[in-house]
């Protein structure tokens, strides 16, 4: 039970706490924690001796903090927790709690490097039989490892951040032409972030999850589908992607996901040894996308055939190692039903099928259009926990 | 003329002098400049008052000084010059220098993003006729645009460093198997760092290069081809090249090759406008590779059908941003003949046809063998330029 006003009942209430890196007019970017509609800042809390964090929280990343592990993660986690609940603390807390419409949020880590995985089954399957009609939908490869390949980390943005519509080539049937991307769209997706890092020449195993992954963030993956055919055979996708990569200003603790863990969908043919997680387990984070403030699509996370620890695990199976803001994608988010994916590529089916949108026929995205995306997973106790949304709003090519 | 003893006719004379981070027994790492067999001490010399650079040579890795920019780049340049050819500093600046068999080098900057190009005709033709037997083999966009795609930042690592032997998934007959990689291979590229960032949704024009990029690697971009093979499709090389990517100690100026530019092949189809750079030029790198110290193969960059200004303007096209620290590599670097080809997927062609290296038929890496690529480009008054080599040795799978 919080004694912060209006947080009890929230699903950013004490059983929450994500963090993040606002600034106040004329201030310095820093850590906080938001609880209700308020963030607590964390810096001033560390500086007033409330918290110890090895002066981590008065940075303008979480980076230095994520560095600390996890035995740190939890002592930090509990004291926010005490202050926020025990009433002796309110006179101290009280002068440190910031509404929320007073700051900015900034990029909550400094991005290592950035890896978007392909994971969802039913994605793939659809882009199979989007692009590569009457052939088998899912590649050999597929049912056998996550795939996946590197982003660009330097074009990771903050949740708000306008995405500029890119330039690029296209295949047209009289040649390739360059100019504004035509078919611009969306990847819902779920991202973990690296706390812990680990050394070149190493491997992490799956069930070392929470010991390297601090938190998640929730991720739009902004594609210029038709800049990606045309580029991405045979090294994968390139300035498709690159121009930019949306990320939720906050990130979940990933032990206020305790109580969203779930049995994975079963794996056939059985996976590799390095692969295996025991027990299997994936998050029950039910996503939301809302184009223009419609809801257009409810993505179950759940559902994932490859889980966050097999991810892990794949990432540093040849020895990789793990920087301290390494952030890896969950790829896009689909479910078996039309209204449950995460892009709208497949939304629309290749552009064939128009949904219905502000009152008008639309298949991809079009300038001043704002996506949003949301997710809520099960906190303890009934409550829930509401990740913090990612949103942007496309501007004119320039 | 330098003062300096052995320096003068060496290929890193005062011509050259390329930047690296040197460290020496109980002390930090700082910035240095290569000078014959010798390494001035830059934080030195800015601590003394020889040299201004607003404090950037005392830090561990050249970033902070690339990001002041061409002008601080060419007023250092010429400074440390006069030092060095102007024997009146003799008596300031001798302590200075140190023999560089007393220091260990460290990775010269932090690497930002890491994009990796396949800009070389004769490299992906060769790819395409091993992969792709009796279809065309370079694919209908190689004409039209620098292919290119993100490597992983964090595990660039500095010449001399071992590279152990990845393990991970490759196709057999029988289905996939995990274990270490049986064909590991090396690529001879070229690499190219950003010193001066561009911002979020702008472009960087061809004609730019010189004020964004500040020097020149060599790079191997060690590949393992079984487990690229299995994993490439449909989204590039993930884990078969993520496990090291080496790089040279030294980074040559860009300052110091401008007599090594050179007309690059002619360009057919004419390409898009934004990848028109005039005059079209490319570099007359001439790079060796040596297997356990034998020559192999003298793969020429003058021939690359992409330059380094077409490739920057592609990487940017989609206004993707550059940060201070980005590396982008060539690709591989082959010429026509079978003996000046930068793979040994293609000095073999693909394991079909074994080279004698020590006596013995070889195709791809064992343990215990050493790779180092090393290059030369014409300097001025008929002086040599001598890139840093980047050297490893394969140590067994973990």
């Amino acid at each position: 039970m919080t004694w912060v006003t209006g947080a009890q009942g929230s699903p950013y209430g004490v059983h929450h706490l994500p963090y993040g890196v606002f600034r106040r007019d004329g201030a310095e970017p820093r850590v906080g924690v938001r609880v209700g509609d308020l963030v607590l800042d964390l810096a001033g809390a560390e500086a007033a001796g409330l918290v110890l964090a090895a002066g981590t929280l008065g940075r303008p990343t979480l980076n230095q903090f994520m560095s600390l592990g996890r035995p740190q993660w939890l002592a930090v986690r509990q004291r926010v927790t005490e202050l926020l609940t025990d009433p002796t603390h309110r006179a101290d807390v009280e002068p440190l709690l910031v509404p929320l419409d007073e700051v900015r949020m900034a990029l909550p880590f400094e991005v290592a490097d950035y890896v978007d995985f392909y994971s969802s089954e039913h994605h793939a399957t659809n882009v199979g039989q989007i692009f590569r009609p009457g052939q088998p939908p899912l590649l050999p490869n597929w049912r056998h490892l996550p795939i996946g390949y590197h982003g660009r980390a330097g074009t990771v943005v903050v949740s708000g951040t306008p995405v500029v519509r890119p330039q690029g080539q296209r295949a047209t049937p009289d040649g390739p032409v360059h100019g504004p991307s035509v078919r611009l769209d969306i990847e819902a997706e779920v991202g973990f972030v690296v706390g812990v890092p680990s050394p070149l020449g190493s491997r992490v195993a799956a069930a070392d999850l929470a010991d390297h992954v601090f938190g998640v963030v929730l991720v739009n993956d902004w594609s210029a589908r038709d800049i990606q055919a045309w580029e991405y055979q045979p090294l994968g996708p390139f300035l498709g992607k690159s121009f930019a990569t949306s990320v939720s200003a906050w990130v979940t603790p990933l032990d206020a996901l305790a109580h969203a863990f779930v049995p994975a969908p079963a794996q056939d043919p059985p996976v590799a040894d390095y692969l295996r997680d025991t027990p299997h387990l994936g998050l029950d984070l039910r996503l939301a996308v809302t184009w223009n403030g419609e809801l257009v699509s409810e993505p179950p996370f759940a559902g994932m055939y490859w889980t966050p620890a097999q991810q892990l695990a794949h990432l540093t199976a040849n020895g990789a190692s793990l920087r301290t803001g390494d952030l890896y994608a969950s790829g896009t988010v689909s479910g078996p039903e039309r209204d449950q994916v995460g892009s709208f590529l497949e939304l629309t089916w290749g552009g064939a099928e128009p949904v219905r949108v502000g009152g008008a026929e639309r298949t991809f995205l079009a300038d001043g259009d704002t996506v949003t995306i949301t997710a809520t997973a099960p906190g303890p106790d009934g409550t829930t926990v509401a990740l913090g949304e990612v949103t942007g709003t496309i501007l004119p090519a320039r």
